[in-house]
C-alpha cells in the first residue's frame, strides 16, 4: 500500500516562485511530494536587469537562463502554460491548456504594470514587465534613431525619450539611457544634441524613500548623463505623440516624444481579483506565515503579495531580495506542512540593503547601513546581482550568467 | 604670372565619382587643375552591398568607409553638402550650403528608386538606396518580430515581408533575409512557420536577362530558403497594412504584410530633369566620350548616365560594374581636356560578367563566359565586391573592408 503524495504546484518561475522550487527540491525526497512548476515561457528572467535589455546595453539572452538548468527533473515536473483561473474551493488551477489539481499551491505569479487609469498608456506607452517587452523597448527605439537620419523632412520629436516615474526602475532604465544615447548616435549618425531624455514623476521627489543625500548625487549624475528631471509633474494622458503633463493648476503642457517608458507603478497580478482572492490592487495582504487570509493551503509570494513593514507603518516594497526571502521562508513551510507538522514558520524579511544603479559604471547604495556612490556601488550593484544567481542556480549559473564587467 | 588652373567638379562619391577621382589624382600634378569632390555623406558606400544591411546580416559599418581615406588632400578639396542644381549656361553648381563654380563638371550623382507612379509606395514601402534607408529596414524588421512577440492579440502579417521586383537587388535581398529569418525567428522566440517572405513581380520571369539555367537554380534554392514567387504579378497599390496586386482581368488582391521593401527600378536623378539637362527618367543619353549632348564640359557617369548596348539594342543596365569603367574613361578624358587634346577617348564597357548573390553560401554567376552556381559562384560575388574595393582604395582598402568569409 502506497499512500497518496502530496501534490504542490506553485504558479511562476520568477524570484519567489523558482527560489520555492529549488529550495523546496533540495529539502524533500523523491517520495515525500510531486511537485509541479508552471510558468508561461521556460526560461526565468532577471526582472531586475530588464532595465538593461530594454535600453540595449545587454543582450536579452543574458537576462534569462532555461528553468530546466535549475530545476531536478526527477523531483519537478515543468509546465509551459499560463494560468488564467484558481478555484480555491476545488483545490484546482485553470491553465490556458489544460488544469492541474493541488494540494498546496503557492502563487508566485508576479506583478503587473499599474497605470492608475491614465488614459492612453496602455496602448501607447511601453513597460519595462518582461523579456518580451524589454526587445521591443529597445528596438523601438532604435528605429527611431534609424528613421529620423533616413526621412527627408526630420522629425525631432522621435528623439525624445520620455520616462514615467522616478523610482527604481525608472531612475535605472535612465542611467543605462544615459550610456546608450552616445553609442546610438554613433550607430545611426545622429547629433546627439537633438536627443532629448525625460524624466516626469508625479511625486515631489527621485527615489522616495532613499536616503537624500545618495538621491542628490544621483540626480547630479544622471543630468550630466542628459537626463531632464521634471519633478512633481503629473502625466495626465499618453497619445501616440508623447504625453500631457499638467501645468500649474488648470493648464497642461504637451511634451512630444518617439518612445514613452511608463515605470512608476507595479501592482499585483489581475489573476489574483479574478479567482475572488480578497486583494489590493491584486496584492494579498498574507498572513505572517505567507499564507492568504484564511487560507490553510494557498500561499502568496512575491510582487502579489503584500507585509506591512511594522517599523514605518508602509508596505515593503516588491523587490527581488524579499520576493526570494519569502521562496526560502515559503519552502520551509511547505516541508512542515507534508510532514504533517502543525507549526509554520513566520516569514521576516532581512533587508541587507539597496543598491540603485545609474548605468553600468555608477550607482548609489546602502548596503548593511552604509552608504556609497560610484565605482564601489556599482561594484556592490553586481554582487548583488550575481547572489540571485548564486541563491536559485549555485555557483555554475553565476559562472555562467554572472555580472563580472566591473570597472 | 601664374596661369589659371581650371576647376574640376565631381558631383557624387559613388562607383563612377570616386573612381573618376582616385583616378584623377594620380594621373594629374598638384598644379595643373584643382579637384572639388561633392558628397552627401563623408563616407562612401557599396550600393551593391546594401541588401545585407537591409536585411542585418552585415551591419551597416562595413559596407562604408570614409572618403578622407581615399582621396589625396593636397589635390582634392572634399565638400560635404548637396547639389541642388546644376546651372550649365553660368558654369554654377548650387549646393544646399553654397555654390561653386567649375570649368568641367562630373555629374555622378546615382540613381533614385522609380515607383513608376504607383499609389502608395512612396509613402508605405521601403527602397534599399543607401545607408540610411538600409539600417531603416533592419531596425523596422527587428521591431516587427519584437512586437509580434509581445502583443497580446497577435498579428500574423507583420511578420510576412513582400519584396516588389525579381531583379538583382530584389532577388540578392531575398537570399539574405533567406538566411536572415531562422536568426530573427531565435533571436525573438518566433514560430519559424509564422513567417513569410513573398517576392512579387510584375514581369513574367525572374532575373530578366540572365541565363535561365542559372535563373532556375535561383529560383529552387530560395524556393527551399521559404521564398513564395508570385510572377507575373503586378504592384497596384501599396498600403499601411500591405499590397493590393491585380488578380486576373480585373480582380485584385490584397497581400497583407509589416514589410514592405520595393527593389524593381532604378531612374535618374531628378536633379538632372530639375537642371533642364535632356534625359530620359533622369538618365542622360550621353555622347560616346561620356559628355552630356551638345556640352563640352559636363560629363555624365553612373546611374544618371545612359548608354545603348548597339548588340541588342537595349541600354547597359546600371551597375556598378559600368560606372567604374566609366570613372576611369571619364579621368583620362578630363585629363586630356586640361592638356588641351582634342581628342577624348569613347567608352567601350568591359562586360567580364555578373554573379548575383543568393545569401552568403551561394550565388549564380556568368563570370567570362563561364555559368557558375553554389559556393563557386559566392567565392566569385566576394572577389568581386573586393575587386571594387581595390580599384578605388588599393590593397589596403580590401584588407580593411574586404570580404574573406568564403565557406
Amino acid at each position: 500500500m502506497t499512500l497518496k503524495k502530496p501534490k504542490i504546484v506553485v504558479l511562476g518561475a520568477g524570484y519567489g516562485g523558482l527560489m520555492t522550487v529549488t529550495k523546496l527540491q533540495k529539502m524533500i525526497g523523491v517520495n515525500e511530494a510531486d511537485i509541479t512548476l508552471v510558468n508561461k515561457n521556460d526560461y526565468h528572467y532577471e526582472t531586475t536587469w530588464l532595465h538593461e535589455a530594454s535600453a540595449g546595453t545587454l543582450h536579452h539572452d543574458r537576462v534569462r537562463y532555461p528553468i530546466s538548468s535549475v530545476i531536478e527533473r526527477n523531483k519537478v515536473e515543468f509546465v509551459q502554460d499560463t494560468a488564467v483561473e484558481i478555484k480555491a474551493a476545488e483545490k484546482k488551477v485553470i491553465l490556458e491548456n489544460g488544469e492541474l489539481d493541488y494540494d498546496y499551491l503557492v502563487i508566485a505569479v508576479g506583478g503587473e504594470s499599474e497605470t492608475f487609469g491614465i488614459k492612453g498608456l496602455k496602448e501607447y506607452a511601453f513597460a519595462i514587465v518582461n523579456v518580451n517587452a524589454a526587445r521591443q523597448i529597445k528596438e523601438h527605439i532604435e528605429l527611431q534613431f534609424a528613421t529620423y537620419q533616413n526621412e527627408e523632412d526630420k522629425k525631432e520629436d522621435r528623439l525624445t525619450i520620455v520616462v514615467g516615474g522616478a523610482g527604481f526602475t525608472g531612475i535605472e532604465f535612465l542611467g543605462e539611457m544615459g550610456n546608450r544615447i552616445p553609442e546610438l548616435c554613433r550607430e545611426y549618425d545622429v547629433d546627439p544634441n537633438k536627443v532629448k531624455l525625460i524624466c516626469v514623476e508625479a511625486a515631489p521627489m527621485v527615489l522616495p524613500g532613499f536616503d537624500p543625500e545618495l538621491v542628490s548625487y544621483a540626480v547630479a549624475q544622471l543630468e550630466k548623463k542628459g537626463v531632464e528631471f521634471k519633478i512633481g509633474t503629473a502625466i495626465k494622458e499618453c497619445t501616440p505623440e508623447g504625453i500631457i503633463v499638467a501645468k500649474g493648476e488648470n493648464e497642461v503642457e504637451e511634451i512630444k516624444a518617439g518612445t514613452v517608458v511608463w515605470a512608476a507603478g507595479v501592482r499585483g497580478n489581475s489573476i489574483i481579483e479574478k479567482s475572488g482572492i480578497e486583494a489590493m490592487r491584486g496584492r494579498v495582504k498574507v498572513q505572517p506565515d505567507l499564507r492568504a487570509p484564511g487560507s490553510e493551503d494557498i500561499f502568496v509570494i512575491g510582487d502579489s503579495s503584500l507585509m506591512i513593514n511594522e517599523e514605518i507603518n508602509r508596505p515593503y516594497p516588491p523587490t527581488a531580495q524579499i520576493a526570494m526571502q519569502q521562496g526560502e521562508c515559503c519552502a520551509r513551510n511547505l516541508a512542515a506542512l507534508i510532514r504533517g507538522k502543525a507549526e509554520l514558520e513566520a516569514f521576516k524579511p532581512d533587508i541587507k540593503g539597496s543598491v540603485c544603479s545609474l548605468g553600468h559604471d555608477d550607482a548609489i547604495g546602502l548596503v548593511f547601513g552604509k552608504k556609497m556612490v560610484g565605482a564601489k556601488a556599482s561594484f556592490m550593484k553586481k554582487m548583488v546581482d550575481n547572489r540571485a544567481l548564486l541563491l536559485i542556480g549555485g555557483a555554475s549559473l553565476v559562472m555562467k550568467k554572472g555580472k563580472f564587467n566591473v570597472l
